[in-house]
């Protein structure tokens, strides 16, 4: 399969293919990882109404013992975003409720129970993008490229990219992209605070599994913290979110695994944090 | 005349100079791309009562078949910023409403009905990098700098920098500015998310005429969508934006003008995003 | 010693060490400067309760005659965070009543009197992270490295960091540190939009001391605009933005120092902006 | 049944009890209207684990032809609040998990599909006035009346009444009731801004049906911008609401019912406004 | 004329009728107030295009000289409302530049140079009673009723509505009235905040003359204060508000009109206040 | 003493009189409970520079063993507002530290470690209402009422008052206050929700007594928290203020005062919320 190199080889995991098989989704686990692959190929798995349903599906049905996500493409695309052949029917008040069933499920990655990481290559467009932004850790191969030709179509965002592109690289960054359709490169985007990683073609999806494995390791309630608190804290005004910091930081530090971890660190059992290579 | 390179030649536009030719602005059309030059170059088009008279009227009668506007420097400088000549003589009160009309006049640039593109060379200092901020898409030439001397004068920005310019390089970086006298290279700016492009000098104008038309060719709705709508979603809490953004998307899906574009490009008779260079 | 060459030695200064010279902190004077070294070498200068109130006396009773503060930390780093020693004890009451402790400490620092510039080196990590968030410009040497290893230990950032931070990064870099106990390095710091400026190894300080000559000479209500007033207007909304700039530009204009340094600029006394080299 | 009068006895309506007959709520239907009944008589209505879970599973539920919904408690009570018997054995990381349930099945009330009429009576305190306050409309019988108690039990509000009390009744009245135990009555709640309605004893339910009708009666957009836009609306700085509202009025009045509607009215086929008796 | 009693006959006034004579607004002089009279009596004042219009233009050409407005309706009414017939022929993007042109002109009262003053009698309905909310002081006569029907025509509010009423009688009050059609009398809107004055049938317009006479004495920058500084700061966070307020009241002290004031008043030769009778 | 009837007669108290006796403040204690008494009776307890001092340094050192305040006026009034004698020499800078000085000062009674309950009688006008603001709870006497002349007077409220008042009694009515100069009585301060009580005259600082009982019969933990988050929640996006309060609410009930007042309510050893009179 020419997504050999990039993708889930069932093999390579414990874990079995257990959903959507022949769907819009590849769903397989990696003890206590999830990955969740786009898969519609033929259509560089942009996404329609049924992939909006299984991804909805899926991440409100996580499994307990789950502690991270990995979401990707299948093939040479991550997805080159909302499938425009389903759009031309709808009159304006479905187009209201369409695009909150995506917020809707987009929300469900955002601000689920585990973290989530995508891995990115080829298109990475419009809804595509939108997707990408729902996650919290972006992992780029060189191929990625980033665009929003809304603009030229005549429509506008509504995955929530609107909400979430622009605090990642600022409002003036969207708006040229809509406004003269300029795609950005995998290179670029790290730059500009869309990637947190850039790695070699094909490397990705290793990458976001070793990086899912780190997150596993950390205390759930920090996790918890990090997706909950954190991005509420920042919108916040300051003294609204110091109080919540105070909170946050107290309960997790009263947490039984707090302890136990703070006692090993002291205790000079746990790992030290690392230069920078 | 030394500009020549890098400004409109009468020459090189099907419209007319048509307004404020011995003033402070020359306004110029190509189709349907305004442009408009600052022309104050014995002062480095620093910024008096009367260039924000005359921009407040330009901005306010911009023509209804211009779908975009190109705003520039005539000769090596943007912009050297606001006339000190003029501050003198004013009282506590005066300075107050004085502010409030560089208000005024730079927000019919920003929420108007049209883009607007910057092109920055030379000097972008104090009012005058205020006045740039106000655009939608900065395009920089290398001999381009940015500052913001008012610390050294005893002053404070004036003309919504201290609104605008946090929201593209961060309050931190826009304090040292301030509070050190630091000058920033054309460069620099691009990384710092200030300018959009960096071009080679005496490109700017070019560059800007071009991201107009592509500009030209986007949806209306969309355009307005971009300049109305984007900064108001990125500005809100998630909850309002994502309210908002299902609304906008649906108007513009909804419109003639998308259901024609939809409809091309499904019938593969619209350009497709090409991947960055 | 060791750290000679980046701390100040006690002859390079007109004035004396006059505080603190055997506690968690070494204050000393230069003329209008103030300079705060954390002295806590065998512990990597982590931070404890007797430096979290020796830091609050400190910056709650500043000389009226100091007009910027230096912040550094003695020998080869400038804080490897909150000293984690202390918090075994601790129930989760507590806990909200420490880090308002530090909140409070922190905000002295950062909407104080005075401009506060921190020099980093070595390990910036954690609570000493959170510190550095809390000084208006951040001056690294080639050593500092970034890190927030609190998902490691199950805690939570509780000085600030979660505010200040994602002000600086973004939330989703700050997301990936906590995740996966990623670190920076200074290099990738002035990209990302932590510190201001790079320096040579052990230059720090003395660039840190030069900055803080400059903002001694701007007039004491510009800086008290861009200290108080910039941080405030970029979190509002921007109908009261401008209209708190209108104000406050206008006080400023309106005081006599700025009514004697925008005449010596007419009068060609005062120095021009210069261009970045 | 000691309830006859003021709760659904089974003959009074076209729909059957269809859920829940034993359990903590007593679910019935009248034509397009849901109705809702707590049923913990001997706790007088207290909520505890399991009725929360009813309600987000009843709320989460609703049949689409349904079109508003009326919650009311059956007995005297319309509830005393949280079961105070099952908090006893939590720990705190436990406790924040057990108050973000009851967000999420308050945010089911507040944001669903239909517009919600609460009836109340007798106790409505604590977390029963949590539960009243996401309903849309308040409906209070004379014997009913408000309190919140936490401070007596060391506690504090964790169904949302943090955050939606105050948007009814200000801060400062309700940091009064927490501060003092003070209980105000239901002729007081009418002035406060708690209740929108005031009426005899015995007859809110048939009130609350009333008024449940007319909300069937309207177009359904103009429920969902009631429900959805309007609150946020009300929460966002003015630019922002005013963009959102031209969005959600452009839309209502697009919708083929609002057309046939309008049309109705101009034609003098539709009921005017009445003046208030 | 049945409207003689509460309505400006030309005898009763120094200033002649001056513009809008036989258009949708009767627009008169008294010193320092401008009077700006609704005048559809035959539609009970339903605004339509050319209202919107008249009303934009009279907003933004205030004389100089004026201090004060008020506005009121011609005959038995304030006003019924968006003229219905008109809605009817618009598209959805029609819909929303036809809202926002609404929302440009009652901006122009809330936030205009001087603060406004309405008389309500009458109907005050949907679009009406959007209009009676961006005045500063409302003044009701017991005729007086508001509604808003927008829920029973499938519509929305669309004239600022969603953003001023709930900051006047909160947003449940408000979803209320438009989820069940009810009315509110005069008396009622008192005690909700919706007017600050309740005054004899007929006696409404002398009672905002009144009004304005007192405006008028005031110093032009507190009222300036008022207009604008004062909901911003209200709707800012209070760190924001508070340094807004410190900067207004710094610049209205430091103002010539104060020091005379503040004079006058020292010694003896201002009013004091008075009691409430 | 005329003001025997409602001010602290020495014998009346166990506390004695301990601090600045002779000076602005009269503050003594009963048992847990602080009293804090304006006593510049001559100028009708008009604040001056001396009054905010020591209101500030009193606030700042609250004997750990306090737990609730009362605030008063000694003689006929509360406070009849900012003494004017004192600002005619103030330029505009000065009036800016004059005013954060105001609001320092107050901070410290509204964010301070314990409620405060104000006892509200005669003038309670300008500066003396905004620091009625400033308390949790106010409990006026009849004769109690309230203004705001500042508008005759050419000056604009400096104490916080633009921040604190409309959030009582919305921007519109204290608008129309400052722009009309009217007054409100005692009992229509109920009503608009500035006082949460009205009690008999010469009653109100008995009233104030027992309201401090019970807030000291509270566990402190609620009151913190009521002090602390419940402002801070209203005020945030209900997303952030969720959040707040499921963590501030788990931190309580994890408390052991909570684990032991929960207990005896179980056992019923604890009073029941009661119906209001």
């Amino acid at each position: 399969m020419a997504e050999a190199a990039s993708a889930p080889a069932a093999s390579a995991f414990n874990g079995a293919l257990h959903r959507h098989a022949g769907g819009p989704l590849v769903v397989t686990r990696d003890g206590d990882i999830l990955m969740v692959g786009l898969d519609r190929q033929a259509k560089r798995n942009a996404i329609n109404d049924s992939t909006i349903e299984a991804l909805d599906e899926c991440f409100s049905t996580i499994p307990d013992d789950v502690r991270a996500v990995v979401i990707h493409g299948i093939g040479p695309n991550f997805s080159a975003g909302l499938d425009l052949s389903e759009i031309s029917e709808r009159d304006v008040t479905d187009g209201v409720f369409h695009s909150r069933a995506w917020h809707r499920c987009f929300e469900k990655i955002e601000f689920g129970r585990v973290p989530v990481v995508a891995v990115l290559k080829g298109a990475v467009i419009g809804g595509g993008l939108e997707l990408a932004c729902a996650a919290h850790i972006r992992v780029a191969e060189p191929s990625a490229f980033y665009a929003l030709p809304e603009g030229q179509r005549g429509i506008f965002v509504g995955g929530g990219g609107s909400v979430r592109l622009p605090r990642l690289i600022g409002v003036a960054r969207m708006s040229d992209m809509m406004l003269t359709g300029r795609s950005y490169s995998a290179a670029e985007g790290v730059g500009l605070g869309f990637s947190q990683y850039l790695v070699g073609e094909g490397e990705g999806f290793a990458h976001a599994l070793d990086l899912a494995r780190r997150i596993c390791g950390n205390a759930p309630l920090t996790n918890f913290a990090v997706i909950q608190a954190l991005p509420r804290i920042a919108d916040s005004d300051p003294r609204v979110g110091y109080l919540m910091e105070s909170l946050i930081s107290a309960v997790a530090q009263g947490d039984r695994e707090a302890k136990t971890r703070v006692r090993a660190f002291l205790e000079k059992r746990a790992a030290k944090v690392t230069r920078p290579d």
